[in-house]
């Protein structure tokens, strides 16, 4: 993940689920770009290809509700969009995607200004987006969640700690 | 409604829900086309104004799901689709379509065969849609539905009603 995210929005309503986003047959797949190939399928043909001329999606209230499934965000990065940002999320989405190291925030503040197409940039490190010449802050993330986020996920950032440890204790002994 | 319906399909995928279909806070409106304005909204720009551009829906399972919501069914109707052929459907839209005299079926056999844009024709009477040379039939709907969804939906079947009812008792006198 980089610090500062930025490219085209494309923008949903609210309560977009995970039905939608990534059908329950497909959970079989583990594999970002396999589970692409199947996201937002039950939107008619056409629509998850339409998608990755986007880099971030931009969406309404509860994204992500209904089943608890982290292959919507691992289906959402496959797709290549670099983060998501509503004006809220569903729980159990919202911490799937760090953990799968998609950057999600919310910003209620710039759902209704900004239109399919728009271009945003989202500086993770000062909780700012900016769109037109304005700015638009959401809560800053923990340093925690950032360092899975800028590691790639929740197991790339184990990985690492774990390696931190072993160079720990191989300078110990 | 005419006892044969035809025209190029759009294709849903499974669990299609009422706030997809049309968001809570249009239910202030009844309008047909006033609500068809913000069918599919969520799903982003153009989406509802594409769809006017097919004449019936096929859908996965549980076509309707989620709130149930008579404007769902009316906001299908104001874009002009004259029926929604689906796998199955959740029961409240079901019914709620009935009432607003939007023909639906279910015909779980025709969904792998078809595909976005194809011509389908749907013979009410004999319970039978045709595509490519093929038949596939459903169950056939009892007289009164039919003539509910002939007369354009329950209101209009009752006024008919009452209308008969007020002619023969004008008879008797």
């Amino acid at each position: 993940m980089q610090p500062v995210i930025q490219g085209r929005i494309f923008k949903f309503g609210d309560n977009i689920n995970s039905d939608i986003i990534i059908a329950g047959r497909h959970l079989i797949y583990i594999d970002p770009e396999r589970l692409s190939q199947h996201a937002f399928e039950v939107l008619g043909e056409g629509f998850g290809a339409k998608l990755r001329s986007f880099d971030i999606l931009v969406a309404g209230r509860n994204f992500g509700c209904g089943s608890a499934r982290e292959q919507a965000a691992t289906a959402i990065k496959g797709l290549g969009i670099k983060a998501v940002v509503a004006c809220s999320f569903a729980r159990t989405f919202y911490r799937n995607a760090i953990n799968d190291g998609l950057p999600i925030m919310e910003c209620p503040a710039l759902y209704p200004v900004v239109e399919e197409g728009d271009a945003i940039r989202i500086d993770l490190a000062a909780g700012k987006i900016h769109h037109l010449e304005k700015e638009y802050p959401f809560p800053k993330m923990p340093d925690s969640v950032r360092a899975i986020l800028e590691l790639g996920g929740l197991a790339a950032y184990l990985k690492a700690e774990l390696a931190k440890g072993q160079m720990a204790k191989s300078q110990e002994s």
